[in-house]
């Protein structure tokens, strides 16, 4: 099922071919790029049993190989799952484009005409783990915004990620767009993963996706600019004056809605004067819920269903129904618990005070900071972007969740009549 | 006349300290950055005596060193230029003030409100060689943006920085504000630029300045995300239907006005069918302006007056009064030229053609894309920036000229009243 194409050019080449398809995605029409989008659902449905039997063989693998259960269920692509990845390509369809757009315009003094107009960043790379739905999520981002990609799935996913790479690129050349324009360069193993990092020149941008660890090794070794999608150690304060109910509703859903995802809640700060009025309820509801609780001394004093906190914890992002939680003296007191630990991606305050509030939003160094609401609307979708091409916890380029737009740089038109620099 | 407290303190102290005065500068008014910058201003002027008495020191120990004549030049401060980085200084004041705009803004269908803000990167790191004045411009513009700023400014400039960085952190003191928001680690040599570049938590962005070895070095080994100001081989291309005029005008300006400069001509590309036409006046008034001309041999066949051009020339950036012409066969064979030789900077067509200055506009993917305007025109007070960070080459964050906006991040607001994701 896997194109021919894909497997017969050695990896240098590969990225070269990108780089050239990604001259013809830039120009493409938002209608052609439409079109190919359209063609990616139809052939992933059509192609479900290759993709199927691809993906058993990547399920075997893996289990020979002793791969955790979680794992596993990533790696997993069923006819539903399948199904819904064609609904996402085709919602993908529905979002704006961003090529073209005028970001903004003037004309100088002497009437040269300035324009400030977005287009594609060329050729976006994406390193990931193990999650086969990644290729075709970032292959129909990257697409809708006139971009070639490069991915690197990983090895526990190769099989899978083949067949959905072949069907990729023959859905491409279906509606006149090069197949090229979507390369992997999975069977290189670590080296490809190597090479996509130093390709300055062929590779515009780079997207890790997955563990801490694979993120932090990208970051540094990479000489290709890096979007950082990072952890989330995501902070919820409750204020002396927290409104109970918000607190117990925002810690829930914040905790316990899917706590596997970054954006779910991994450490509360409760003020001191306020310990023995939320916590128990706050808590109580937690437990009920299943979540193990790592309290510090004066949290468990007025909260016993706990295990002992250790400093280990508090920089820990737990991803599953386990939490930390601390009593502190003030704001300021959270606000440095925060500094020290958050990793910045979202924190939150429930607070009654406006002055606190407003503190909270000013000091607080994180992409998204929040008063009463819960964490959990760190998202994409949430924000309206239509999808979502990551939560950047950088500060250069995007901050926060990422729309096709953060998958664009901009370039100035400059129009004159004959016009010289005095 | 050196403050004290810029020496005392080892390079990772510096470091932390720069960060903790970040927080401060962050939250300072935009009343309070620009007394400060008239702080700046008043205190570089006052200060001129000590400040070319440090400078002749460091042009003593340039010449012993044989360092070029240019070089020199580039560092020299005396008390016009001294007087000029106040005036400049004294312009940052004038500059709207980025932080807190607010970039956009929405409410969800169940009424959190959501606001993407403008605030500082918080440290900005620059690492450039040999030019005092960066030290000031820099740091105003840091200042203005709310940011703290840690400074390399290279060996051949450390007496000079070094007292300069003494005026500016005291002049920061004298309105209330942390001294330590700019720090300097010239005293540490190629170590000092080495832990800058691996600074990350730190340093949020890291901008170098100079010669294209300089940044080439930074971009390879920076874990910082770094913001490249790169080198400029700028090309015009004179189309088949070029307006002899605007063609002698504009490439004569482009070369002639300042060659030393990012945004200065160095390629002509000519069309086959307007050589003969446009050449000989082109190239002509050039001579007549010193220019020496490095031509292939179509070229020279029209104009008699030059070297032979050689494969090295294309890549070369002459920063002086020489460059080079190529006559191509068409808009195409120009746009492949373009694509292989352009540093990504800016670039140019003179046409009277309208769908070749579209594909011209479209197809070329540089920073800045001109038509019938001189490629001087890149620059941000041209741009109507009120200062200029420098000319972005890379495609992440920032593309073209820079302004303060450049030196910001954002952050989004998101306000509830006890909301939770459904």
């Amino acid at each position: 099922m896997s194109s021919p194409t894909t497997t017969v050019l050695p990896l240098a080449d590969r990225l070269t071919a990108a780089k050239r398809a990604s001259r013809v995605l830039a120009q493409a029409t938002t209608a052609q790029k439409n079109r190919a989008l359209e063609a990616i659902a139809v052939a992933i449905v059509e192609g479900a049993d290759a993709v199927i039997a691809a993906n058993e063989r990547d399920l075997v693998a893996g289990r020979e190989q002793g791969i955790s259960v979680g794992l596993q269920d990533r790696l997993r692509l069923d006819r539903g799952r399948i199904d819904g990845l064609a609904v996402a390509v085709r919602d993908v369809i529905a979002i704006v484009d961003p090529v073209g757009q005028v970001v903004r315009g003037s004309n100088t003094p002497d009437g040269v005409k300035l324009e400030q107009v977005r287009v594609p960043f060329g050729v976006v790379g994406a390193i990931y783990e193990a999650r086969p739905n990644v290729t075709v999520d970032i292959a129909a981002l990257a697409i809708k915004s006139g971009n070639a990609v490069v991915l690197r799935g990983g090895s526990a996913a190769a099989h899978s990620n083949a067949v959905l790479v072949g069907l990729l690129r023959s859905a491409l050349e279906s509606v006149g767009l090069p197949g090229d324009a979507v390369q992997t360069v999975d069977e290189f193993g670590r080296d490809g993963a190597k090479q996509l990092m130093n390709a300055r020149g062929l590779i515009d941008v780079l997207i890790p996706r997955g563990s801490a660890s694979l993120i932090e090794t990208v970051v540094r070794e990479s000489t290709v600019p890096v979007i950082e999608t990072g952890a989330g150690v995501v902070h919820v304060f409750l204020d002396e004056s927290a409104e109970l109910d918000w607190a117990v509703d925002i810690v829930r859903n914040a905790k316990v809605q899917r706590p596997s995802v970054c954006n779910a809640l991994e450490t509360i700060l409760v003020h001191r004067a306020a310990a023995a009025r939320v916590l128990p309820a706050v808590l109580g509801d937690l437990r009920e819920h299943g979540v193990l609780i790592h309290a510090d001394e004066r949290a468990s004093e007025v909260f016993a269903d706990v295990v002992p906190a250790v400093e280990e914890d508090w920089s820990t992002e737990h991803m599953s129904l386990e939490l930390s939680v601390r009593v502190v003296d003030d704001l300021d007191a959270a606000l440095e618990h925060i500094d020290r630990y958050s990793t910045g991606h979202t924190d939150a305050i429930i607070t009654n005070d406006v002055v606190n509030a407003d503190r909270f939003l000013a000091e607080v160094d994180s992409a998204v900071v929040m008063v009463n609401a819960s964490t959990r609307f760190t998202d994409g979708a949430e924000f309206g972007f239509g999808a979502e091409v990551g939560i950047s916890t950088q500060k250069l380029h995007a901050r926060g969740p990422m729309g096709l737009p953060e998958l664009t740089s901009t370039k100035w038109l400059v129009r004159g009549s004959g016009h010289t620099r005095r």
